[in-house]
């Protein structure tokens, strides 16, 4: 399994305690969990600042892990379609915090992907919903952040096709903070764990979650790019009905 | 719009507390809010000791509440059966609170409808997930109980065709407090609000979100009793695809 | 309820036939239909040659129809994101036929929206799905068009939030031809029938289908601009779970 | 995987022509093709016939396969909701044909279950259209069975979670054919083809199908009892919100 952990990977260069909390970035933290919870995976990592904003090589990615937060419009738009064009011919895509507005997320989903937010160091309890799905094997209910930001209800997406968590912050809000939708042949993750200023990705909980859903993901068969071409059908003559 | 509202009654009888919060009976204060905030509703009230358990006339019945707690296994299935049978048919069915282990809920469901639980005067947020929902319509964001009884997940129903609410507990849970399922051409709404030792059905928001829930799920068409039976059919000349 | 009927209008002007069947444009048509078949109607149409596309106004518009084939990249994408915005705002839409590859409903969906097609005088035989839906209110069961162009499966869109309609056509395949999709607060449908070559607007079954199709998608609430920002959230007080 | 087949066996004693076909049952076909295309299934064959109607080791069985057609009411209720609670608990369940009205089937989906009907040599063509599912890998598209039973719309049963395949016969109707529901951490699939007076379990693309089916609905995870069970939860200090 090809996986490629995206990162904006501004944070890390503006504020010193993310660069504290992640010397190799958050892409390094994501893909070092990779490495070592997903055995059969080949992980790369590109940034923004990548020749090609590190997106060049969809065709030879199963997995692409996105995480963004300020800099989404810097992304062109051609890219975040190619990305959900790679997504409908089957490449899994894990959304990360505050990918939620990142350009391919939104163009996956249809809608604004608002939410309400607040940063405040509350308190998370991050319930699943859906006992038994893999994305939650391992996983501790619920898995506890002892600090994090609230990302809080209405949070503007289609009803998704498999809701699995659900999060409850100390502030009172709820959260739908992990869910997976079907867009063609690929299949789209939403885990919200990951604000930059604190050492989410290194809890062993997170890693879990994350990692389980990259393998969710991964797509099932070969790539698929008929699902992007509109083809004129002559019917067969051993379809025929009335033949 | 014929609706019944069906209450077990036996808290009532047994708990002086209930009955002192609840003098004409839940059902009579779940009748009265729909005859104030339902216009076009005529509302008939039947309990689990009445004849026939009162559910004599389920094909006069456009809408059918019901509560019930300690009980649940004193209604005959082959009546949990004939209220499945009319859902099918078109009838709507709203289960409030302890209602998700009542046997026509669970009939419905096709699954345990278990939850995890808890006494302790929590404290309740219900947020709409699902903006815009009429069944949320006028009802505040989000909908604050000052103690209620704890209701926790996993909820063990199948996943909502429409989710629309989620609670918040101060003990630090979450729950999938409201939502709707198509069941043929009748529709299931569940609403956890409820328990009987608060005065839950006196708090115009909940009034509101029940009297709502009743519009929502109400018959859309004619009674259809064809969805019950399965039809040897004939090709009609005039759809045969060979002819 | 404030309609508008948007018409590419470019085959009416391009094929005789066309214009010969649609003397008013396919815009005129459906808009005869939904004044007949809508009380509550106010009906406009719009083109893509009209000033600003036909799209100024999408603030004083309830529920946007929209037929287009060709010239679907002539649409600027901001207009498609502006349609998006204004149904995750809670403005209904109805696509019609070849829209399904429109920039709009494109936008909506999140995928490529692609299907297999042939033009060979198909009968196609429409059926419910969703026994009851208010779409299929006076709907024969099924809808039959005697000569249709074919489209079939696989259909590239997200699993819809409510299946339909699904069609059968002579040659052997079939189609989800009826659905409807959730986006913020307002909803998508989509419906096969409209190929500019057959009078298939004139049919009075399929007239109903789609004028009941903008009844369901109209708003149910006020328009909600708030799901298109992302608010920071101050703990109140009155919420603050551990106040 | 231990697989349990489970045929009602009444059909290969009643009518020789379905003996010839399936000389060692249904279930004898069926089970040949499971041990042959699971390598690692663990294959066993029960009847309604046998002691406690061969459903005495729910808890150790991974997939039950049900076929069943003129006897479902010899099935005891209890024993059709000890097959929901073991699914409920993980258990895969896949109903095939005439399944659809069989206990447990009816127990699960909630509804009635009913669909129209023909027998009439129809040509029947299933349609895939969740493209890269993996019930479908290495399924022909459409797969054609050059005469079948018609099953048809309306089939009264839940929106499945996941519609994966649709029919189309020769006849002009269309059926939702192919489909997976979720309950509690059990997966249920339906599959229509397996008109017993056809040789169709004989056909290798159908043998693709179920047995991907199988595979598809194994647990994902350990045996879940405590999904059955209601449980009062203390507030656990860690997770107290207020304190």
């Amino acid at each position: 399994m090809r996986v490629l952990i995206w990162n904006e990977h501004r944070a890390e260069q503006a504020n010193p305690a993310v660069a504290a909390l992640y010397p190799d970035g958050l892409h390094g933290a994501l893909a070092a969990a990779t490495r070592s919870l997903v055995p059969n995976a080949d992980v790369r990592t590109a940034t923004l600042d990548d020749a090609g904003h590190g997106l060049d090589d969809l065709d030879a990615t199963d997995v692409l892990v996105w995480w963004g937060h300020r800099a989404h419009d810097e992304l062109p738009q051609e890219l975040a379609v190619a990305v959900r064009d790679a997504v409908v011919a089957g490449m899994g895509f894990v959304a990360l915090h505050s990918a939620h507005l990142s350009r391919p997320f939104v163009q996956l989903m249809g809608t604004s992907c608002a939410l309400i937010w607040r940063e405040s160091d509350d308190r998370e309890h991050l319930w699943c919903v859906a006992p038994g799905h893999p994305i939650f094997a391992g996983v501790p209910q619920p898995l506890v952040l002892a600090r994090h930001e609230m990302y809080g209800e209405p949070f503007v997406v289609p009803p998704p096709d498999e809701l699995l968590g659900v999060s409850w912050y100390s502030g009172g809000e709820v959260f739908r903070s992990a869910a997976v939708w079907q867009r063609g042949a690929g299949r789209v993750a939403y885990l919200s764990p990951g604000h930059e200023t604190y050492p989410i990705y290194h809890d062993p909980a997170v890693q879990r979650l994350v990692t389980n859903a990259i393998s969710y993901v991964a797509p099932r068969g070969g790539r698929r790019p008929d699902l992007l071409a509109c083809p004129s059908a002559a019917t067969p003559p051993f379809l025929g009905g009335g033949a």
